[in-house]
């Protein structure tokens, strides 16, 4: 989709909107998220444009993950959690509500059940078609 | 953490364990969740042993994210859904099951929300002491 030149992000990253930086590079800025689903929840952004994880470079998606290597850890240690949870969120189906690509860094304690995972097991002969659909789709 | 060589990843990764694959290369390798959250949630993890994001080299963590770029494409195409959301949990408290580091691709459809944002903004001056908090620990 077409990059949209006037979303938060890019206004943040030309300086036209503030924010609360925490770490910035030649290739990412994170700062804090101004409407946190918890205490010390971070946000590591690439500079190079794109609305979703398939709009960059793949050079950029691993600056942007370098970047939350360091700042997440960096999380962990202030806020004192024993969790961190990653997060990326493509599409607004997905959660996705400014368009330009992001991690979230959200700090965890237990107790805060998120339910990744299903209830329970599936067999081999359900999965492998879906499977076989993703490898024709690589 | 001391790494468990024993868990169900490394027990794949050694060949001991069987496992649905859709990817692999040099550095990682990408298969099905055998416990979906949704229908297409695939796995894909580093080849380098570590138990949490924390725990391995930017490299393993680079390679992990470009082929998790790859493979989350390759599953929103497969799907044929409107969202991709990726997660990575680090930490019993934030839901991580098993003790290799693994990203999570989850196919994602509207009406499926997770809320990650809070209800309300939250002002700079309660956000900026936590920031201080995270400068200071990087």
């Amino acid at each position: 989709m077409a990059y949209d030149t006037n979303n938060v992000f890019a206004k943040i990253l030309r300086g036209e909107l503030p924010c609360i930086k925490v770490y910035e590079d030649e290739h990412t800025l994170a700062f804090m998220d101004i409407m946190p689903a918890v205490e010390g929840h971070t946000l590591v952004i690439p500079k190079e444009p794109g609305e979703t994880i398939f709009d960059i470079s793949p050079e950029a998606a691993a600056a942007t993950m370098r970047t939350t290597q360091i700042v997440a850890a960096a999380v962990k240690k202030a806020l004192g959690v024993p969790g961190i949870m990653l997060a990326q969120l493509n599409g607004a189906a997905s959660g996705q509500t400014i368009p330009h690509v992001h991690f979230h860094i959200l700090p965890r304690k237990l107790g805060a059940d998120l339910s990744f995972h299903g209830k329970a097991m599936v067999k081999p002969e359900v999965l492998e078609p879906v499977a076989a659909k993703i490898r024709a789709a690589l």
